[in-house]
């Protein structure tokens, strides 16, 4: 399926954190950490875990812009 | 200030783009365009144009995972 | 690809208004409109026009609940 | 009170699994699970319970489209 | 309709701006202006307009933290 | 660092309720109680304690309108 969201990071799973229902799944993305809450259901069905291969997908309008 | 948002990225504007009250900036992150819809408020406020250095910014809870 | 988003609703388009930046789109999804604003780049890339099949999709944590 | 959010499906809830803080709630809308991501709090506030009746609420900007 | 989002700012309307699909809709919350972005559409079914009365209503999984 | 997103609302801590990994921190804003859903990590990353001062802070596009 391809999906409108304009975002798609390739990286790798560097941990799974499951917790009572939100896990944190954080991802090296070309050395930046991008952390990715979603539901431990998700994390069951996608089967991530630790090393895998993994995209961070964001739709534009939940990306801000910050500068120093 | 510091923010709550798990995930900064760094990168370089490429583009800017202004609707009628919605922009969009593009920026280049190691390589892979992130684009951002935010208010033309915002980018005037920022001072935001092609070939500035800039931040693309995400809460943990809108990032999805995929994997192919 | 398949992805974390807990909700794919499977419709039929029947509407795509761009404006400037930012696109609707209307699905029908079993007898009720569901609209998405999306970038109209988006909007090119699926290919999106009146009378085809699409899915809404919506992270969890992007659902609210409502009670009469 | 009447909502700017645009889209209001319709369900029934078929389970409410609460976390530590952040409670999963599943509708049934025209024969598909929408699940919802909000706190336990507005789980108790709204009374929410298996059997009762829901509408699932999403603003049209955290919609997005997907074609096969 | 009860409404599972955490966050009610009850405020003034200050402006209302139109862009070709997405409008900006300000309020005055406590002396504070708080911007909505929100489809045109719904700035009509609820008769947006200046010096009217509105709230602010915001997910809270849609709200950051941040500290100077 | 300077952010695109809109809405800064200045508060005071009044609870912080750490989840398995995700937290529900209260600000009191001008007499009114704001709810954020947070990461664990971030409060630690914050320091964020009752009593303390701190900002709600909200993109546009997450903010819905609501009229009575």
């Amino acid at each position: 399926m391809k999906i409108s969201a304009r975002n798609r990071l390739k990286g790798r799973v560097v941990s799974v954190e499951k917790g009572a229902t939100t896990a944190h799944v954080r991802l090296d993305v070309a050395g930046t950490i991008v952390t990715a809450a979603i539901t431990n259901e998700a994390v069951d069905e996608l089967g991530l875990a630790e090393g895998g291969d993994a995209y961070a997908i964001v739709k534009a309008s939940d990306v801000m812009i910050g500068v120093d």
